[in-house]
């Protein structure tokens, strides 16, 4: 659970600042990525419902607000602060963002938060931290799955994730990329995910012998087990197993070289008329190497993804960052832009519209907020939240993980191959860049 | 909070396995990595107290267990495994660990638990998360204090972290490593750990200028103001602040060429008495630029480091494992190893020993339990647990942190070294390679 402490200390030192020089006025904020890291041509926005989740129920605690005034950078804040300010304190605010599961791209604005401006600034690290790590999984796992066309994928890295309450964020967000299930089960439970699992090493080394761990197994779980293989050696496992008696529904791999041996196991499977039973395969997995199994004809029905997912090792880092693009002053809404090098950001609010021609994505642009938008352009940022509540009820993960799938049909196919991608069409329009300039 | 559903679900399904077989006897399972990451050449164990805290505490409520009971896995698993089993556990194990802050190498047991197989067995997924999560960041900030030569280095990753939940425990464990404080409140709050920030560019852009910017943040935090100068231009804003009469103890660079930008603040500063200004500097920084800036005499007097410290970014998952070595059968102790292909194990419970010579390790010893040591080596798994109670009270993050700093003075330079470093001197009895011949 986020807590208003889930944050870092200058943003409080901020907001004290903001309120004691009566800047409470509203702000808007807005959460984008500078540039798509490598290998990546596209990305899948997620993690908003949590933060919106977040967001209604933000509070400073009785306890948190007495640490606070003990901390010797607050020795000059007035009392108030903690004892009015803080106390009442709940977010207000307004945010537009894109839907989970929505394609986007570089400097295209994901959220977009109109506050008071210390309570804008308050949520930044929580907003960045969330979005930024479930967008990253819900794009790697996007990746994965289509690599996998159309075979099953199942998130399975909890053991690698940075600890339990990473594994759960990236469980969700991989469910959203497009994975069909995950071994955490805190996570069935909590966003009701199918969990799956198989057994470990030490279940089979736990008996006296390999044949015995499999009965005992197949005994109590039926249809549901998913006999591994590679303890010792997988083709005698594979024709032990054949020969039991136990018509295993999946059978998995977890080492060796997966083309050759997924064929000799699914030729020993079929001569004992197993056919139907299915090979499951892990073992640091990632697009390419289940691409490469795909398109190499491996008959291998599903994957176990691990630690490729849920650390995003290729990319464990999403440069996501929340900007002040417009402030109040005197009843007006000015235009800030930051002029450091590298470092440019366009002024005032935006929106977002993606313009889509025969069931294809064709081109997004990114226009100032009170721009018309191109004909036929769907506008991609939504009203989320008004004064602090939502607009709607939460959305079903279902819906998210749907919404993914609908939008990596219809990019471009040659935005989303492995290799050597083409770059998404995005624009931005006359209007913000006349506003850059003038700005 | 952990829960006993922060596991895989293969852990459950084996448990009820183990516990259908009647395989409830006790069993010795070793976490450990089989090798380090590249640019690793040794590791900071870390991440045993919220372990021993999880043990001690873990249960399954009754709504996880109805939970789990209509789960179609478990269709065919007695009734008295949830109502009795389950409702009843608790983890009564002995753990031996390495202490948090002590350095570690490829295959020496980090942690060895003895439980029951079932409690040994559910375990394994919070162990792994949480060790390895927490092993990976102490040892990335061990290297990147030791580039820092002395310098104050601050975590400040949250953002960028995988979630808030990773956060957490990366600033515990950079804490460990040797970093001097955090931006995470709750980190400061929960462990104490010194809180320290700044104030971002939306902070002076809140203002119509730098100046009135810098004052109304000086008037409030008086000497723990650090005034960030690159928001326009870093020179211009350095010489505005140095003239404004504000006499700031810090500010900081946050892009552009460091050194050079350095070495100019230095000047403006000093040419206006300020010689006692500290610069801080942050951006992307790692061991490496650490280094580079320090070795070139840029005058920087404290770094700041995000992402690459708390997403680990260039190894963001360590290869923790946790392997059945032992079992008991009839009483006896049966040593257990897997053949798999380059994943070898050892059977039996080990030790490791550690030997030092004029204030500096020389060698490890990774032995049968069972064995003597060597003279005047020094065993480093200690007994932490048994039967699921804690041997003392937890160790406190100072104690942990210390004991970091004191592995680290005492490794061989030669090992300590960012670039080409030597392979630390481990080696294995001749007992244990004997045993793993005959097992």
């Amino acid at each position: 659970m986020l807590t208003a402490f889930h944050t870092d200390l200058y943003e409080l030192t901020m907001m004290a600042g903001y309120w004691s020089a009566g800047l409470t006025q509203p702000a808007t904020f807005e959460l984008f990525v500078r540039r798509l890291p490598e290998e990546r041509s596209y990305l899948i926005a997620a993690g908003l419902e949590p933060v919106l989740e977040f967001l209604e129920q933000v509070r400073f605690t009785a306890d948190e607000r007495d640490w606070l005034k003990r901390l010797p950078q607050f020795a000059h804040v007035p009392a108030d602060f903690f004892d009015g300010y803080l106390a009442n304190f709940t977010f207000t605010g307004d945010v537009w963002a894109f839907e989970e599961g929505t394609a986007a791209f570089a400097n295209e604005p994901i959220v977009r938060v109109t506050a008071s401006l210390p309570e804008a600034q308050l949520v930044e690290t929580a907003l960045l931290a969330t979005i930024g790590f479930q967008t990253s999984v819900a794009t790697k796992a996007a990746r994965v799955v289509s690599a996998a066309q159309g075979r099953s994928v199942i998130e399975f890295g909890a053991r690698r994730a940075h600890g339990l309450g990473a594994a759960d964020q990236a469980t969700r967000a991989a469910f959203i990329g497009g994975c069909d299930g995950t071994s955490l089960v805190e996570a069935g439970r909590r966003y009701g995910i199918p969990t799956s699992g198989t057994m470990a090493h030490s279940w089979v080394e736990a008996f006296p012998g390999e044949s015995q761990a499999f009965e005992a197994f197949g005994r109590l779980f039926g249809d549901s087990a998913v006999y591994l293989l590679d303890t010792y050696d997988t083709l005698r496992a594979a024709a032990g197993l054949a020969k039991s008696g136990l018509r295993p529904s999946v059978v998995r791999l977890d080492s060796g070289d997966l083309p050759s041996l997924s064929r000799q196991v699914r030729q020993i499977l079929d001569a004992h008329g197993l056919e139907k039973t299915k090979i499951f395969a892990t073992g640091d997995l990632d697009e390419h190497r289940i691409s490469a199994l795909v398109s190499g004809g491996a008959p291998i029905d599903g994957f176990g993804v691990g630690t490729a997912l849920t650390t995003v090792s290729d990319a464990p880092a999403l440069g996501v960052v929340y900007k002040l693009v417009e402030i109040e002053r005197q009843g007006q809404r000015v235009g800030v832009v930051k002029h450091s090098p590298e470092k440019q950001t366009w002024p005032l609010r935006k929106q977002v519209w993606r313009t889509e021609s025969r069931g294809r994505f064709v081109g997004d642009l990114i226009a100032a907020d009170d721009e018309a938008g191109p004909p036929d352009a769907q506008p991609l940022l939504r009203r989320v939240m008004v004064d602090g509540r939502r607009t709607s009820p939460p959305v079903s993960l279902a819906v998210s993980r749907s919404r993914c799938r609908v939008s990596i049909e219809r990019l471009p196919n040659a935005v989303k191959s492995l290799d050597a991608p083409d770059q998404y069409n995005v624009t931005t329009s006359a209007t913000l860049e006349s506003r850059r300039s003038k700005a």
